[in-house]
């Protein structure tokens, strides 16, 4: 490609309203441009990424055995009825109606459809497994979309379903798509790690998440130090602390404290280490349980881990807190004085809390706490669960080596849904035996214009992008000194153009009439990751500049050399 | 691929709601099933033939150096407003509102959104040319979809817009699509006509459209027997008849015609030919008339060509005929007694009929005609035009042959569009000389989806498909002959399989435990063009059997020298 006869589309300055790196180097690079909240349109840079990565994730599919079809975008509302999701999904679910006041829905995702196809096309034992996949714009609208292309309404996505007897050949596809999610990543030449993910509200019994590493993740991943265990921090599990709790060495007191609302403010004005108190948080239960309040006991320096909690069966799912009227209501004193003496509700105490002895809480009464609390002979203990995020250094849930906390991004995601959408949408087959059996599920996704936005948060410096050669809107960058000016410049840089293009290297020649700092700054800011430079005072040696883009090396090399450099 | 490993997806009965072939077999052939009325899921078999198509026209669009961009489907509706589209464009447009109740459209075109971007990214005289296509999935809500993917709601277009400064600039880059179209339908192997289209309602001043032959084609389109003139029905002008007007023969008179309420009656109970009759249709005049009627003459054997007649200026548009009502209200006869004498209101007549001597008419007063009118002697020519479709044989407007009418599927259509849309959404550019000037424009479609449908039209037989090499859904299909009890014709088939694929070449082996007749049911009715057969009866004589789908032609050729044959 000439880059004049391109639409390059570059901007030197940071646009105000992107506020993550990726967001603003899309749109710098002229990767992207914003049509309305969410929308965007892809520019000839950015399409070309999107391309590369699509066809990457398209291959592996193929050779994993999933076969490729494309349904609509446009979905009849029935199919949701069907499977009740019609009413369960929120506002993001873009509901309309067409001409004829028929409901349809933009299709976020698509097992309804997808099972409606295999409820008719299979009918038989024979046909399975079957797995199929398709890579088309969804639509979901976020009530905030932002971050660009991290988190926009219309986006592009790559969806496979797969259809099963039993939960071993179901496992068996769920291995092979893990295996092509690796592959797929590896490909792509991205720092990633598969991990434990919960498997929440779509239900299933076992559930990986992909994630892209990168410092602005959104979401914490942890890590053994000693094994391969990898898990998003929702999921992964505080093990209960070793040994047993000590015994009780203080006696309880109450003790007045008007200006400590907070635990920091506890450990602060008082003699207790953080590790000695507990935190006490009143959350609604659920409707099963015959309490309307439940209260979690966390130690102070823990954070709740929400997902835990709610996948709790007596907990509200999804979470809600008690108001501060309500806790008052119930409690008779306020959040900041609360704790699990004298408190008429049941407790869950998580596992770490539970090991305290001689701690500090609140008293249940305004500007009260009780100090050298223990439990069973001040309280008695309750349920005791697993409610906390693990912390760095945590053992492994695994039972070898530690944790450490990394931020990841999520761009692929797989379940074993089991037969919750099969069941309401009577998709059945006749088994080996001659009976009718219900199908069993897995779904696989990959965010795939989700991963040019993660490629870029993980690879990039002050010059711009850092592209891996596998997704760089260029492979090589052929960049002239002058070429307006010299005769030789032009000559040496049209053959290794032309040469290039018969090699099959995907090559921009920057023959636009620039100054050569402006044509350097467009290539480093879109990430060409292999930049060859020509001009004058080289030629003369009989030489021309290759420049590593990502390692910043420049080298000077022989003309009839330069394609043995990458 | 292995059919033991695919969705096959084929059906012995021809279903019932599939009026055209193309449809017939696309459901036969495992290619679509309908998921709501003109909504449809691509098959594996579909989508491949999709695939390959949308390939060959990315393929040819980027050879002719338009830009490959991709567009948001959902699209704000202040663009809509800007060029008054929101209001002008029916119920096709599908409107909607997002969770913040704003308004918004599912995208069946996108000039709004590319020269939104346009008059934001190009500034300068510089940047232009510029040529940007995508391919992506459209949304029309048409009130009746039909015959499948040939007329459904959701499609898969690849649109593109050209930005230019001059009429010069415009007509190079239509030139260009001219070309890129021809190589695409040349590579896609399908028999196809360029023919002059009208512009219509888009505006604009020149348009071809691309049709795929097929008897069962929508559009009638004319070709010269001795040139390249060939134009879309609606478009081919009609010249007049050659010659002076024979001189008047007969006096006019009153004849009676209770009986005669048509030209057909007319000339069978009277002793006229019928081209000694003409037809008076009455029609809406434009806004800009002083009158609110007028007639249009044409001789008895022609048709009205209704977009002749409404882009006259005198002519409502979109064409309107008057009622009966408002009929008899003007004239105090009814329609089956019109004619140009004595008639209350201006009159244009057609070339043709402008050419007629001695001829009859209806007096405009019930169940009266005139035989042996003759215009200028008995009544005012008045405007002459050209208003009728041309038939089998005319004159080519060309000035070289005769017509010949043929059908056609439009699957392509490229328009000069003119400066509309720049004009009311204030894109412009600063020119050579600094000044601002607005952008001229013009636009490139293919209905991808819709050559899909159309291909099968042109290419089918009582069998299947008979697909071209180069869309097939595969190249090659291998069916070996009891393999699951010959061990030696397992190992010549996969042998043969595993060479096929080293080759590239884009192979279905037929695995199933099926009988033969089962296996080449199948492969005919999918359509692909080579087919192997493997079986003892040849291999003992060393040889394995050869067909050509499309010719039928079956060879034995020597196991090594297969891959010759194709």
């Amino acid at each position: 490609m000439r880059s004049s006869k391109y639409l390059l589309a570059t901007q030197k300055e940071t646009p105000s309203d992107a506020e993550i790196v990726s967001h603003q180097l899309m749109l710098r690079a002229g990767m992207v441009r914003k049509l309305a909240s969410g929308l965007y349109t892809w520019l000839p840079n950015g399409l070309r990424v999107l391309s590369k990565v699509e066809q990457i994730v398209r291959e592996e599919m193929n050779a994993s055995g999933s076969i490729e079809i494309h349904m609509p975008t446009v979905q009849p509302s029935d199919l949701w009825q069907e499977t009740g999701r019609w009413d369960k999904f929120g506002p993001e679910l873009l509901r309309f109606k067409d001409r004829h006041s028929r409901d349809f829905v933009l299709g976020p995702t698509h097992e309804e459809v997808v099972t409606e196809l295999v409820r008719r096309e299979v009918n038989s034992y024979k046909q399975l497994p079957l797995n199929l996949f398709q890579i088309q714009a969804k639509f979901r609208d976020e009530v905030r979309p932002r971050f660009g292309v991290m988190r926009s309404r219309e986006f592009l996505m790559k969806d496979a379903y797969s259809f099963h007897l039993s939960d071993e050949c179901l496992q068996s596809t769920y291995d092979e798509m893990y295996a092509a999610y690796c592959r797929i990543f590896e490909r792509l030449g991205l720092e990633y790690r598969p991990v434990l993910a919960d498997t929440g509200s779509i239900g299933g019994s076992v559930s990986h998440e992909f994630h892209v590493l990168a410092e602005s993740g959104e979401d914490a991943i942890v890590f053994s130090d000693n094994s391969d265990y990898a898990a998003n921090i929702e999921k992964a599990e505080a093990l209960a602390p070793a040994g047993e709790r000590s015994a009780p060495s203080q006696e309880m007191q109450e003790v007045a404290t008007p200006n400590a609302k907070t635990i920091a403010e506890l450990v602060e004005q008082f003699d207790l280490t953080v590790e000695q108190t507990v935190k006490t948080l009143i959350v609604k239960a659920s409707e099963e349980s015959e309490h309307s309040l439940i209260a979690l006991i966390l130690r102070g320096d823990h954070e709740l881990n929400e997902i835990k909690a709610e996948n709790l069966p007596e907990i509200a799912s999804p979470l809600e807190f008690a108001s501060e009227e309500e806790i008052r209501a119930a409690v008779g004193a306020g959040p900041g004085s609360l704790g699990p003496v004298n408190l008429p509700m049941p407790v869950i105490v998580d596992r770490a809390a539970a090991h305290c002895s001689d701690f500090g809480a609140g008293a249940n009464v305004d500007d009260k706490h009780f100090f050298g609390i223990n439990w069973e002979r001040d309280v008695a203990l309750g349920e005791i669960a697993d409610l906390r995020n693990v912390v760095e250094g945590d053992p492994s849930p695994c039972g070898s080596g530690n944790l450490s906390i990394k931020r990841g991004i999520e761009v692929g995601h797989i379940f074993q849904l089991g037969d919750a959408y099969a069941k309401s949408m009577n998709a059945a087959v006749l088994n080996e035996q001659g009976k009718n059996q219900t199908l069993t599920m897995g779904c696989y996704g990959v965010g795939v214009s989700r991963i040019v936005a993660a490629a870029i948060e993980q690879n990039n410096d002050k010059y711009g992008i850092t592209w891996p050669d596998a997704i760089a809107p260029f492979k090589l960058a052929i960049v002239p000194m002058n070429m307006h000016k010299s005769h030789r410049v032009q000559e040496v840089a049209n053959k290794l153009y032309e040469e290039a293009k018969q090699r099959g290297i995907d090559v921009l020649f920057d023959d636009r009439k620039e100054r050569p700092g402006v044509m350097f700054a467009d290539i480093e800011l879109i990430g060409i990751p292999h930049v060859i430079v020509i001009g004058d005072r080289s030629l003369d040696k009989g030489v021309i500049e290759y420049k590593n883009r990502r390692n910043g090396e420049k080298i000077e090399v022989a003309v009839e050399n330069i394609f043995e450099q990458f």
